[in-house]
């Protein structure tokens, strides 16, 4: 048997922040739990419509396994693995299967560096699942063959397995000298981050095509951009990604540090948009697209101060921003960083929203 | 499906020091290190003789799951499931089933204080397994049923459920005042610690029998003394937790701190008997006992100096200490226990070591 494991040298740079502090991912996801509370109707209809109870051979003695992929610290997770597990019993409910119940087991994934001893301090004391954490990235196996019943994840492929080379090399065309992200960067930079998203789906749903079983259903939320990939960007994360480069780069014309600090700094995020991830997907001959839904503006209502905005950012984005830059200077940073938002209201208007989130459902098909 | 969790009031007490740091049980684990050693190539034999191979019908689709019970930041754990694993794959080999070689699923199961961040990060990169990590309590059940082939378990069963609750009250017969531990106090004290050892061990088996195959192998390393219940303790660690307790006493009388926070702090540490622990194990009707060795001073060794003793007992039991006794007093705690243990050199010699490791294998029948 060979390692199972590949050890990514951007280990670290993805976890969000740990913890249950005034910065912590835990108290700064409500975007993203609004994203689960928009799927949940979606989901439940697909679990009714599409869960393959002959083919998962549900019975008293086989365990249900579920997994979330990206579950970080676990507060958005657990709504959803709620919302999972309860469409499946209400699914074996209408098929008269309710004596043969079976157990849940429900597998939490996340980085090596993500918090897993947060994650477990906060699971549910009352849960109707067997826990399990399993660290390591996404784009890898983490299960045996044909072991997951039903996978999800949501608000993490949006998250690259590592910036693209070439944007961080000077000699290169899709060098982003002077920005940290794709937006209002040259169609290079940007081509270099589509390129690597569609590398990583596909390395995901290889994964995932050895540890589901036939008949398996993947829920997939992936927040993305309205707008196809040569119309050009304007939506509204990338560009508030935009204004934390700017305040990077006034600190490195202060002298706070250098600006070739800033060119060598990037943000391994991506947001796709519908016919660029359909069409990824459709490559994928293991799957079978049972369902795809946009849905718009899921986190539309929450976060519109600046301050709660430059708080989210901070939750997010610090772990890699203190590896890069140092801890020292990332108060002044969110502080320039809220005061940038507080002097652009269009960032904290909720009708300039224009970030969607796409659901997509996917079953296994036998090979 | 009811719950499948119950927290324990003591939640936090039974953690061990986490990180890697000075204190830490990752780096004064040795004693524990070594019964590995010492076990190794029982289990091997037992595995190479009793393995039921036809019974777990492994297959190349169905994995090998395996699961170690308190494993705390993993640096024992890894090598047992190497030594676990190798023994596997070489038992396969000698029946022909090579091509046919399982994936192992191995589950890292501890308290849920445990520093499992630690743990993960310090999982072998390069290994031959799926890892996963279980928090909880193995008193209680933490997987689905008949789901794991082998479980694994070291240096945790003396780790009581909770400390009996007549020791800390001053109106029982068994109530320990002025010490923190059963050695050399009243018989009562030690009746209400062999109990509860008693009913821990027997909610231990009651779960593993639920969540083992049948034929499936558990093997056990327990710490113990070698005297039989009733012909009196003298033997190398509680003596010494003896002494810990005197510690604290002095203090007490020094007034640091009252001397009723001596009398309602209590190790839950109970060091059975091979007598004992064989007649509480037959007792259970879901097991055959498969072998039963004695191992004698595995940690002989190791950690004979007064510095090397007293950090060993704080990596171990500075969580709970402080729980009750808060951080400011540990220093002096143990600067004064390393003083006592230097003082009396028949704590150091290993000659004077006694203590003894039961390894037990057990094999799961039929219902």
């Amino acid at each position: 048997m060979s390692s199972t494991t590949k050890q990514s040298s951007l280990l670290g740079l993805y976890a969000m922040n740990g913890g249950e502090g005034e910065y912590s991912y835990a108290q700064n996801s409500s975007y993203q739990g609004g994203a689960v509370d928009a799927a949940k109707s979606i989901i439940e209809e697909e679990i009714a419509a599409k869960l393959d109870i002959n083919q998962l051979s549900l019975t008293q003695t086989k365990p249900f396994n579920i997994a979330d992929f990206g579950c970080s610290t676990g507060h958005n997770s657990f709504p959803a693995i709620h919302i999972i597990t309860q469409a499946i019993e209400k699914r074996l409910l209408a098929e008269g299967l309710t004596t043969q119940n079976p157990e849940f087991h429900v597998f939490f994934n996340d980085q090596l560096m993500n918090d897993f001893n947060t994650l477990f301090q906060s699971l549910p004391p009352q849960r109707n699942f067997h826990a399990a954490g399993v660290p390591g990235s996404f784009h890898d196996r983490l299960f045996p063959k044909a072991f997951l019943d039903f996978a999800y994840s949501s608000c993490a492929l949006n998250w690259l397995s590592a910036v693209p080379e070439a944007v961080a090399d000077h000699m290169h065309p899709a060098w982003n000298k002077g920005k940290i992200h794709y937006a209002g960067a040259k169609q290079e930079v940007f081509e270099a981050y589509s390129s690597q998203f569609a590398h990583d789906v596909e390395s995901f749903l290889e994964a995932r095509a050895e540890e589901l079983v036939t008949g398996g259903l993947m829920a997939l939320l992936v927040p993305a951009d309205p707008a196809s990939k040569n119309s050009g960007t304007s939506f509204t994360s990338p560009t508030e990604m935009g204004v934390l480069g700017s305040c990077l780069m006034d600190m490195a014309k202060k002298g706070i540090f250098s600006e070739e600090k800033v060119d060598t700094f990037n943000l391994p995020l991506y947001y796709t948009n519908p016919q660029e991830l359909k069409a990824i997907i459709e490559k994928n001959s293991s799957f079978r697209m049972e369902r795809m839904e946009i849905l718009y503006s899921p986190g539309k209502r929450t976060l519109s101060s600046a301050k709660a905005r430059a708080t989210f950012f901070r939750a997010v984005f610090e772990v890699m921003l203190t590896n890069h830059f140092g801890s020292d200077v990332m108060d002044e940073l969110f502080d320039r960083y809220m005061k940038k938002l507080a002097a652009s209201p269009h960032f904290l208007d909720p009708d300039n929203d224009k970030s969607i989130m796409i659901l997509i459902i996917l079953k296994c098909k036998a090979e």
